[in-house]
């Protein structure tokens, strides 16, 4: 038998990472489910029923393969927000367009640059392709677009990375901010601008879209506000040499059929949106609510989750979400310091809240009677 | 204004091309739906009832991410094939997995071997990380397997694909002939075994699964057969340190969690899956004695589709196909010459395949009455 297929090298040596563990790899190892969701900023409240009952309906459509073009879908977003479709990448997922975006401008040699500590899948890619990444630190829990530029300018980076609001800590910058970034991004570096959270965020948190500036490219999904992280729609907003290159290396037939359905359905039901909005504000003042019972400080957040400071270090995060999870709840943290002594917590259902409610305490207690 | 993004060197030099186009993007040039979509070999019988259904209840959860591992699909298709779950990953589609595939083996100076008019999709993924294709004739509108192989050792190929059977023209080796294959594939080269087809096909087609051999990768989908086409449920079967390797890469959360449902159910539908390869016999019988009809000769198949030469060359071919689509039928044809004297239609139902007998004769006349 022969030795079998030669990795590239850059392949080779890169490390069978996972950006996350799914709740369902940690329920198999518990052997049992978690009771509350509350780790992976999934909406809670679910799709629009207008969506459920477009994806009921297309399930036995889907013996034929989706438009490549998504048009119908990216016609929809195109009105929606005034914009031409030429401006618009359907593809599966951010993570999916950030995979392809990551292969169409960097390779070997080439440096990125993002904040320590902000979303990871991101950072999965710049390795992936053989870039550098280079981070700069959160500044008071907010990432630092001053910052950001200034270490761009300074390395040549291809890409660099902001959140808005951010991914893990909910903090936020108001448009003007963002603005000013967008309008320092060096020549031959490209702003990568995510706005997974931005129907949670408060009105003047987006800049307004200018699609025909080649410096940054909106990743929008919709896996957050509209309820559908299973199925795999995000979409990018840029110019449209940029949207086009995605063209050069996307995989045409890669959106799932019934996600193209239901992503159209729920774009029309912005009222569903909006009740939404309502419940994760709700569901935000409640976590705020119960991290202060327990004597702690959350952060302000304009996603669909709170980041609840523990009020020590990583560690002891790390154990209070440990024995949370113990208790069947499943929250995430942050990776990096000091942003890991804050758990992240979704915007949960009522039900989902009084069982963290009922958690909390004791977690804190057990995590503190750890052993130091 | 700045000048915005550098692509890499070999972005910037790719096309933005697709290797198809989809019929919607046809029907919208046209203003009219095709009424028999016969041309991307999809399954016009659909998926399993039990498959729908399944689609239909997991709509609610879309909100949630599917499992990453895919771990339920992954260990009944380990049970289905008597194999262990280390030897297969899932992915998006079987396109999906060769974008991987190719990824982590193939780089610029790197050569990959196929036959001219093979599955374009994979050259596309070729190309697009810098490998060089070089290809071999089909023989007698088979592939060819020992000239595939020679070829493969002459270069150095790190790849060399097969389809068995074969698309598009719908032949097919005997297990046999593929397991000498296998047995000649050359030190550092790794055979890509796409087997999209392999459940219409005869027993005694597929050689025996043998997952530790690191020789080969095989590749199997919820696409044809199964009728999920518009789900992007595909499967590699391979060695497991390769199957591992995909984590180095792959979108860890690509997968749709409806299609996960659904792809699980139809599974498990393994009557349907009888009733599906019936008809499709059923099928390719009809459109055999259709092209019979019109004086043209079929080439036997293997697969849900129908290889018709048209008796004449591409050009002809061609326009056949147009007359067709003209007259609503969507069907598409092989590349490359001289297999490009064929069109390939997929197998319809009994009311599309009414539709091509009464517009086949009006296109193939109108296609002789071209002036030449």
């Amino acid at each position: 038998m022969t030795q079998g297929p030669r990795l590239t090298p850059l392949a080779d040596r890169l490390p069978a990472s996972v950006p996350f563990v799914g709740p369902e790899a940690q329920e198999r190892a518990r052997g049992r489910p978690f009771t509350a969701r509350l780790g992976a900023n999934e909406s809670v409240f679910g799709p629009s029923p207008r969506a459920i009952a477009a994806m009921e309906r297309a399930a036995r459509e889907t013996w034929m393969y989706a438009d490549p073009e998504s048009h119908d879908l990216r016609a929809a977003l195109a009105a929606h927000h005034g914009i031409g479709p030429e401006h618009i990448m359907i593809g599966e997922g951010i993570d999916g367009l950030l995979g392809y975006l990551v292969r169409l401008t960097v390779g070997p040699g080439d440096t990125v640059v993002t904040s320590a500590g902000a979303y990871p899948t991101f950072n999965y890619h710049v390795a992936g392709y053989g870039g550098t990444l280079v981070t700069v630190p959160y500044a008071g829990d907010h990432e630092d677009p001053e910052a950001l530029i200034a270490k761009a300018a300074e390395v040549g980076a291809k890409l660099v990375y902001l959140a808005n609001p951010d991914n893990p800590m909910g903090t936020w910058h108001e448009a003007g901010k963002v603005a000013a970034m967008i309008a320092a991004v060096p020549d031959g570096t490209l702003l990568v601008l995510d706005e997974a959270y931005i129907e949670f965020a408060p009105a003047g948190t987006a800049p307004p879209l200018a699609p025909e500036d080649p410096r940054v490219i909106r990743m929008r999904t919709f896996s957050k506000a509209y309820g559908m992280a299973g199925a795999r729609v995000g979409y990018a907003i840029g110019a449209a040499p940029m949207i086009e290159a995605f063209n050069k290396v996307r995989n045409h037939f890669g959106m799932a059929r019934i996600s193209q359905a239901g992503a159209l359905a729920a774009l029309a039901d912005q009222d569903y949106l909006d009740e939404v909005r309502a419940k994760v504000s709700v569901a935000r003042g409640r976590i705020v609510d119960i991290a202060a019972a327990n004597g702690l400080s959350a952060l302000p957040s304009a996603a669909n989750f709170v980041a609840v400071d523990c009020g020590a270090d990583g560690a002891f995060a790390r154990r209070v979400l440990t024995e949370l999870a113990a208790r069947d709840i499943f929250v995430r943290m942050p990776f990096v310091a000091p942003q890991d002594r804050a758990i992240r917590i979704s915007a949960g259902t009522p039900t989902d809240l009084d069982r963290l409610k009922r958690a909390l305490p004791e977690a804190l207690a057990a995590a503190r009677a750890f052993p130091g």
